[in-house]
């Protein structure tokens, strides 16, 4: 293996032999060879200079724990609630690191396309679509101007009957992977085997009524770790334990169609002030629900949540929206359910309602989220629905 | 329900609307919202008209049995050896479409960010970087020449000694998927059930030795299925028989390392023209991987398990590459194993060896594949190597 540089020294020679000074790097593989941190959310950004530490930007509600010795960290406002474009705060950031070190863009580097590997439908990848060959398919479109644009993106909104029966059958299975989470509340397992479970549960539903794709996404955290949950959901190696709460968010894929679904629930008996926080995100959750109808604002759906934790003087921990539209992807590009949105709800429009509160101080986090269907006279649950068998054999 | 339009009248309205006369679509999401179609490899283009059938252009090896009613199916030459860039073709084929439709660049939109929503890192969608964004970065930054990129890519060909442990580390994991497959090959058993069990198993490797991140994809192809998995992997519903061959692809990322493998199994007694067949693949397999070394050419290698097939009349049979570097992603930049291709393995490549055969007349498909370190006398089989215990606990 001594012929094998070392990857410092790679990374040195590259940078000399194409005149570059620095390189901006964001593709979770780019990231491995340049730093070996492999980016949590996928929209972490290394400069890597020839002559000093590279600089990593993460977004604020990065994990840091994995993130390896000899790398300076820097965080930008991605997950900021009040920082409506927070990739253009990164941009001043990156810029100002490249000014300190005195290099000019011509003596930086980076691969222009857009796209990224990541993972993609059927397995770990994406197919990358080339940046000369986008260019080249523009010629044969007009560059749809931002208004043109936003109007493919209201094509999401309003979902037809056809579009919710697969809604509600992407919701249908997750209800079996959140049994299989039931099933697996048992003191002395770890998140990861829980949410291993509740994967599996769903894989297996392919071939019953009508289903060809099914995936799950589970991520348990338990016990201290659910307290992060407002920040990032990952499964670990903590084994859970009683008196801890215990959170799943479940992303469900089934034929194309998405469910966003979470639960938290209670290991033997909870303390009281624990206890109390779940009643709390409950009683939020459903009263926004309750008010779900055609016409009603969504910063007024927002507010019914929000001022349910205010009142008991926790809305430090609640620190995101309380939902967002859902059904063509994970998160559907749509108006949020947030202060200061004055859209209004339509009917066909399927919502997540998902409140939570996050207090590392009492050593847990509750978060709440179903899925609703908009209707002309008020609302349908998508969610807490249980019409596939358990076990597909 | 009946205050939302049908998607029909939606599309229709929105191409009016914005004086369009189609839209192309690659995104998976806009797929749907437009077709009903979810593709499976991530790499179908839809045109959608407003006065006729969109026309879908797939993959030549996307699987077509889910593919809805009322389009027009085309594909194009993706997933063929000899066509070194189908993308191009593609852009021919739809410019064609719209010429034929006598319909101007003028009249086509597109959503012109490169970057797609797919499957992300830790769940089932990833963050979109959209184009404005990519374009300030780029201000940053010297738009890297051709020579440039692939100088960059050059850094992924030779893996130090950290980093081989880390990619040993994720064939480790898979193995431990592996063993959960052989426990699983049992009659009446779905696939899906069969590689539910697998991924699971990979998931709950979370918490052992420094491991924080693990996923597995495994998709199991049962009897005639295992046919198609030269054009695709894909579990379904199709219970496992006596006489079945059981091919097995599995990615696995521990850390953001990557390990590819393909294991083919048998159900029972096979009829001996699969038992043949299976045999054939291994001694390919076998004879390619012996001839590892550094200075040995991808073209020789690949000709040894081309060659083995070929002289059992079979060599139309097996439609791919015979290798690909892997570890930094499940698939790593870098030259193919692969007819006319010249390039000279080095120490610190860690390439598959993947051969296989796929013969629909005969009932079955089988393809083995390892993951295989070039070292300076030689080589090391990274994959089939257990050192991981089964259960985590």
């Amino acid at each position: 293996m001594t012929a094998v540089p070392s990857r410092r020294e790679q990374i040195h020679s590259f940078l000399q032999q194409n005149n570059l000074a620095a390189w901006i790097a964001w593709r979770p593989d780019e990231l491995l060879i340049l730093s070996g941190y492999f980016p949590f959310w996928g929209a972490s950004f290394l400069v890597c200079f020839d002559d000093q530490q590279p600089v990593l930007f993460v977004p604020q509600i990065e994990p840091r724990d994995h993130i390896p010795p000899g790398i300076r960290v820097k965080e930008y406002p991605w997950g900021d609630l009040k920082c409506s474009d927070p990739y253009s705060v990164l941009v001043s950031f990156i810029g100002d690191e490249l000014a300190n070190a005195r290099i000019k863009p011509e003596r930086v580097g980076m691969n222009p396309s857009a796209s990224r590997t990541s993972l993609p439908i059927q397995a770990g990848e994406q197919i990358p679509i080339a940046e000369d060959f986008a260019a080249k398919l523009q010629t044969l479109a007009v560059k749809a101007d931002a208004r043109t644009q936003q109007a493919f993106a209201d094509l999401y909104l309003r979902k037809t009957q056809e579009e919710v029966r697969s809604i509600r059958l992407a919701n249908q299975v997750a209800n079996v992977g959140l049994r299989a989470f039931d099933e697996n509340l048992q003191p002395g397992l770890t998140e990861a085997e829980v949410a291993a479970a509740v994967e599996s549960a769903i894989y297996k539903q392919i071939g019953r009524d009508g289903i060809f794709h099914s995936r799950g996404w589970a991520m348990v955290q338990s016990g201290p770790n659910s307290a992060d949950a407002g920040r990032f959901n990952r499964s670990t190696g903590r084994r859970l334990q009683d008196g801890d709460l215990v959170l799943i968010e479940l992303a469900t894929c089934v034929n194309g169609y998405w469910s966003d679904l979470t639960r938290t629930a209670a290991i033997g008996s909870l303390k009281t002030e624990l206890a109390e926080l779940l009643a709390l995100v409950e009683d939020a959750q459903r009263s926004a629900i309750n008010a779900i109808r055609s016409g009603a604002s969504a910063a007024g759906i927002d507010a019914i949540a929000r001022d349910k934790i205010a009142a008991q003087g926790l809305s430090a921990f609640f620190t995101h929206h309380t939902g967002h539209h859902v059904g063509f992807r994970y998160h559907d590009p749509g108006f949020l359910i947030a202060p200061g949105v004055s859209s209004e709800l339509e009917p066909g429009m399927v919502l997540t309602i998902e409140p939570g509160a996050y207090i590392p101080e009492r050593g847990g986090g509750a978060r709440i989220e179903d899925n609703v269907l908009v209707t002309p006279t008020g609302h349908e649950m998508l969610s807490r629905i249980n019409l596939i068998a358990k076990e597909p054999r």
